[in-house]
């Protein structure tokens, strides 16, 4: 008995020295939240000044150019550089304030914030969201190559379809948030995922025809594919992520900056015939839809659809991964 | 130019002071990171040894239920009392710490923390959570009541059923978030959104036959009565969720507590014969399938599988209702 209210008497000075500690925590807790709310406005309140400025001296520089101001002020040279300077740190703290969710990830989550403000843990976050991609990439690859065998069960098609719906669906959702995290990521990668959604989800609700035997083979060999594309771009950002990484821990930068670029030029050129081929393959689809939506035996309205969904799929892919090659290539 | 060159250097006072203080900031969000870090170790120690004491306590008690100890320490019974205090300050404070993601947030989200620590935010959640629900019942009670009478489209019964499979795969993400905030919702509510989920799946994939269209018009008929009682059950909630708040508020907490509960019961009471209509309609969605399933014209697994799924649900919704019922009648 004197042995428990010795415990006991440990315990309760634990749990009162734990008191005082958290009382001091909840009241730093609610500190640090008021600063995130109070000094992203400052934040936001100073980028529109910068911005004004930004204006005014564009203004002033093309009406003149060449002024030069008396004695102890600053040229309209030095002051676009100091300005400069000043941008790139704001935009280098950005960062540190939490953003608000956009629409779609309002409409999914609610108004939980997903801001990471931590560069270390932002980067993780980004792997982990490879890692996912990668491991449903592998599951895609050994279901797609069965089907290629198995080819009579309809439900076996739909359970891949519904994979992949839950599977794009979930990467919008993902991708949503590295977006409010600062992801350079272009707006079409993420229109091309909600796309290829309803694209599987109408081959979902395709009947058991003439026209779906017809055209549900290429499609098999397409995702199949496609597999194997999505497990090199797993590779690619990999390595994009893991040498940014190094960077950032590295001192001498130069030599670093130009080992990154020179990788990531390497990697990308690796990858793009890849990425082409896909891009034409998702052009023969659209083509073989197309002759399949022209016969006589073919009522379903999902083949014209798809058709088109493939057709614009293909124009998005080859223009975007166009437009990024010709600026990584003109570096 | 000189208005310039002021405009400038007021602008960069303004940064100057900024960058003071949001050194400040980032120190202080990094000391509290590590202090939720820390923090919530140190609480979760602590809870395992409170629990371990409370196993000895037990064990003391059923030895030696009368043990009086001499002159300056603490009887048992008091013991227990300042146990309990403890243990509520723990669970009180429990709010405060972030916790971990479950394995389907993680699947969803990844790692991203989704612990709001702060208790008017958590209701702020709660609610807004409701309100999602009670829009997209909205549109499905308008959906519904439109394909009562619009019967010969299967591309529009296909997007309901779409609606269905995204609101509550929806709903389960952000249950889990939910739970992940201290919600005491019951693992069968859970479930059953993702039961219902696969169940209106499975409706999507059925083939347009014989079989579909018995049961096609009785489908959209209950669609139509559980977007009304889940209005119902939105209007509770809320309810509930309004005077949660105002209980926080008012001072006066025996009245205000009786109030609550009164209504609460009120409340349920009223709810609970909609309830029950609904999971009797279910076991009779489930005696239907079973019929179908039984004539010749019907070949199609859809049938059977759903008919399991009804009598699941009816189950399920029963015994869990009852639960929830008998629990709060005996209080
Ligand atoms: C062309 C490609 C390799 C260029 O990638 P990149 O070198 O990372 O190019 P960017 O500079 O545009 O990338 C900027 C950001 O967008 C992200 N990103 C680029 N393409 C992406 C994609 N398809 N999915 C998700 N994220 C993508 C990058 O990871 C990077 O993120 P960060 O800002 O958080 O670091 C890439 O866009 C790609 O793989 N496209 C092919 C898409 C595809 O799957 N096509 C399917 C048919 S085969
Ligand atoms: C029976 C019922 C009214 C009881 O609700 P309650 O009084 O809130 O009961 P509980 O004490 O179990 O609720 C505890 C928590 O679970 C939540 N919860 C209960 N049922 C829920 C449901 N169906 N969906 C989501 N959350 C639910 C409550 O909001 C509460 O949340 P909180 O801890 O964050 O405050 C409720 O469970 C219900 O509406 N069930 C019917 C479900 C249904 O839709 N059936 C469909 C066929 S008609």
């Amino acid at each position: 008995m004197q042995k428990l209210d010795e415990e006991w008497s440990s315990l309760e000075n634990e749990l009162n020295q734990f008191q005082i500690k958290h009382k001091d925590y909840v009241k730093k807790l609610e500190e640090v939240e008021s600063m995130k709310k109070n000094y992203s406005q400052q934040f936001n309140k100073l980028k529109k000044k910068l911005s004004y400025f930004q204006e005014t001296l564009e203004k002033t520089s093309k009406t003149q150019p060449f002024e030069q101001i008396q004695d102890d002020t600053i040229s309209l040279e030095s002051m676009n550089e100091k300005f400069n300077e000043r941008l790139d740190y704001m935009r280098h703290i950005s960062d540190t304030f939490p953003r608000p969710n956009g629409i779609y990830l309002r409409t999914i989550l609610g108004g939980i914030c997903v801001s990471i403000l931590n560069k270390e843990e932002k980067l993780n976050y980004k792997e982990e969201y490879e890692k996912f991609k990668f491991r449903i990439t592998l599951i895609s690859f050994v279901f797609s190559f069965l089907l290629i065998f198995i080819r009579t069960y309809r439900v076996l098609d739909a359970s891949f379809n519904f994979l992949l719906v839950w599977y794009y669906c979930t990467l919008t959702i993902r991708e949503s948030i590295l977006v409010v995290n600062g992801s350079q990521i272009k707006g079409w990668w993420q229109a091309h995922h909600f796309i290829t959604t309803v694209c599987t989800a109408i081959l979902l609700i395709w009947p058991d025809s003439e026209s779906y035997q017809l055209f549900r083979q290429q499609f098999i060999y397409f995702s199949f594919y496609l597999s194997i594309v999505q497990v090199l771009q797993c590779y690619y950002q990999n390595g994009v992520l893991y040498r940014l990484r190094a960077l950032g821990e590295k001192q001498d930068m130069d030599t670093t900056m130009e080992g990154f670029q020179t990788w990531m030029t390497k990697g990308l050129s690796f990858l793009l015939p890849f990425l082409f081929f896909g891009y034409f393959w998702e052009l023969y689809n659209s083509y073989v839809l197309f002759t399949i939506s022209l016969s006589e035996s073919c009522h379903e309205w999902q083949v014209t659809v798809l058709c088109i969904i493939f057709l614009v799929l293909f124009c998005g892919n080859f223009y975007t991964t166009f437009i990024v090659v010709r600026k990584r290539y003109s570096t």
